[in-house]
């Protein structure tokens, strides 16, 4: 078989930490394996670097910083070749510019666009485990590129993409994914399999064991997944194409993510173009709107209300102010805002077979005096936004509603 | 003009000090010249990361030492490049294997082979100041390689011979070579100007301001190398190709070494071969004969006392009761050895056409009650070996005897 293993900041943090990988990766490679690991820095390594380059200047995206903070990276690399090597085992490194991690030149959050897999195989040609540099790429001109926070799950999945690999391996500090947040919910569960959709779904709301990019690059190359334990040996989550069973399962996890705020436009004139111009002062703001909503008119003037992430909620206002006053009051006086919100979600592929699962989750919080603010749905997922307050126990509720602490087999159906 | 400056890490070491360069660097270039600057790691992170690698293994020459020790001075070109931007400067920085600077495979102390000047070239083009990683390279193969302790001041010389550049500047934090060790002749005074060779005996003979490959490097191309210093404005030392004003200049500096060892092997058979069994029996252990005396025969034996490095003395021993016990005795009850010595040695071109040098130094040191134990002489240096005690008693005696304390220009002749 072949197989990547990636390792995150915190698997890697200490030279001991690092003297455990390398055993996980000489253990795997003499059961016969092909071997490639995807290594992160040592945690708070990259912290490090941004502070240094945040003593001459503050902006991130910039050239120079990919030099500096990408060097954390390096440093895992090495040392893990020489940990594995300490152990008997053969093993090379290979920096994003030796792989060849070839990415646009977005520098701080580059994206990758082909990968030349043969210096891996002629590691493995050798005998030699392959220990390659997560969260760096090199563009057209020879630059050094890094990916955004948690590239390295990326750089983990496009080369096993690459490769053809039979699994990427992630390894993390949590042994998979869970039905929702265990910290909030004692008997969520661990899920045995999930598809790459509904996986996207709960990285995008709140679920925080995966990096979005390297799901949807999963899911393009086919890529399985196995998210697992740096710490143990116990199976972990495996995100794959869905599967006829998982259709049996109506809501597979539910999230809640607190770092929304919802703002409200009222008495907007209801003509053609007003929804537009709002949301492109917001664009060009560079604020990601998330959940949009738009009453009924009422006597030629309507409401509108939506989601952004909380730290920009203050600066929203000041450019809806600045760039649309005719829309929102010379004052702004038209704009009202709610800090304390949250969006809580399920998802499940089984949405898409099942009727009944929005009235269900409607019901439930109902049954808990919980009001429901915003709806959005999409074909695999339900979002709610309610107050803030609630968060822990509409996690609670939805989760003993649709029967997640069961077994998959003895949820039963709607 | 087109010159390129090279900053050790005492002149990178912080952030302010990194500023500090940043705007020598600007200055250069508002003044119409092309300037690329060369730097090592931020002083003591070269360190920190070797002492990492030694939690896992010992031996510095790794491929991936190179690899974990060479992201030292990709910090600094990275933190230095956006110092420049931050005063209104253009830069880009340039790693070993972006210039590309090929060198052959042995990690740890590598050699450049050739250097590709053309990405500096266009970035001097674009207007940039090209600031240019030193220390490392990288190989055929594409492997990351290090140039070996002082490597950074290689990398200033060859780039500047790539370039054809008008000079090299070495900042340091002395302010240019001086006839002895002002910390212990405190009449030592600045050489305004020194010839290759002269400048290659010194640091070969324990001045400590350049690497000795740089000045070879320099001498081969005929860089002009300015050694200086980062902390003041005052024109340091040139290291330049002979001149005729040089050769009225009988001795130019003094220096001590005092990392030195006497060994002496009685009663060899004065046969040919007994030399070469010696010396082979040590360089096959690595170790550096320096010095090396043969008496006369007597009776049909002889005697040979040669000198090695202090921390190899021990071993040394070892090795030549070990591989040749039939020359120094089965418990190697023939070796005597002195751990006590010194090597003093004056340096100068005039040496070629003036007689009497050795007599004069001789002289002196008789004068001072020095005895002499062993003599070695090059064209244009003379190198004595006495006890260590009289070490600054030498220095200091012989500076004075030679004048070396006036300006060249007063010293007359012998």
């Amino acid at each position: 078989m072949l197989i990547v293993q990636k390792y995150g900041g915190t698997s890697v943090g200490t030279i001991e930490r690092i003297q455990n990988v390398a055993k996980r990766c000489v253990d795997a490679a003499a059961k016969g394996h092909n071997i490639a690991v995807v290594v992160s820095a040592m945690s708070g390594e990259t912290n490090r670097l941004l502070k240094l380059t945040a003593q001459i200047q503050d902006d991130p995206n910039d050239r120079e910083v990919d030099v500096i903070v990408s060097t954390g990276e390096q440093v895992s690399v090495g040392l893990l070749a020489l940990a594995i090597r300490k152990l008997g085992g053969k093993a090379r490194s290979f920096l994003g510019h030796q792989v060849k991690i070839l990415t646009d030149s977005t520098f701080s959050r580059a994206r990758i666009v082909s990968i030349d897999a043969e210096p891996v195989k002629a590691a493995f040609a050798a005998g030699e485990i392959a220990v390659i540099a997560g969260f760096q790429g090199v563009d057209e001109g020879g630059s050094i590129t890094t990916l955004g926070r948690g590239g390295s799950d990326t750089t983990g999945v496009a080369i096993a993409a690459a490769l053809g690999a039979d699994a990427c391996e992630i390894y993390t500090d949590v042994d998979g994914v869970y039905t929702t947040d265990p910290n909030v919910v004692p008997d969520a569960r661990k899920i045995d399999r999930i598809s790459y959709e509904e996986m996207l779904e709960l990285a995008s709301l709140g679920a925080k064991v995966l990096q979005i990019r390297s799901v949807e690059l999963g899911m393009k190359y086919g890529v399985p997944i196995h998210v697992r334990s740096s710490f143990s040996d116990v199976p972990g989550t495996w995100v794959v194409p869905e599967e006829k069973e998982m259709e049996q399962v109506v809501v597979s996890g539910v999230t809640v993510a607190k770092d929304e705020a919802k703002i409200t436009v009222e008495d907007l004139p209801d003509v053609p173009g007003v929804a537009a111009k709002l949301l492109s002062a917001l664009a060009d703001g560079a604020i990601v709107v998330d959940m949009i909503l738009q009453n009924q008119s009422w006597d030629g003037t309507t409401d509108m209300t939506f989601t952004v992430p909380l730290g920009d909620r203050k600066r929203a206002v000041e450019i809806l102010k600045g760039q649309v006053p005719e829309l929102v009051g010379k004052d702004g006086e038209r704009i009202s805002w709610d800090d304390d919100v949250c969006k809580v979600s399920i998802v499940g592929v089984g949405m898409r077979s099942h009727a009944g699962v929005a009235k269900r989750m409607f019901t439930v919080l109902a049954s808990e005096n919980i009001n429901i603010q915003l709806i959005s749905t999409s074909e695999i997922k339900i979002s709610v936004v309610v107050a803030k307050k609630y968060a822990e126990l509409a996690l609670r509720a939805l989760h003993a509603g649709f029967g997640l602490h069961l077994p998959p087999s003895e949820r039963g159906t709607l």
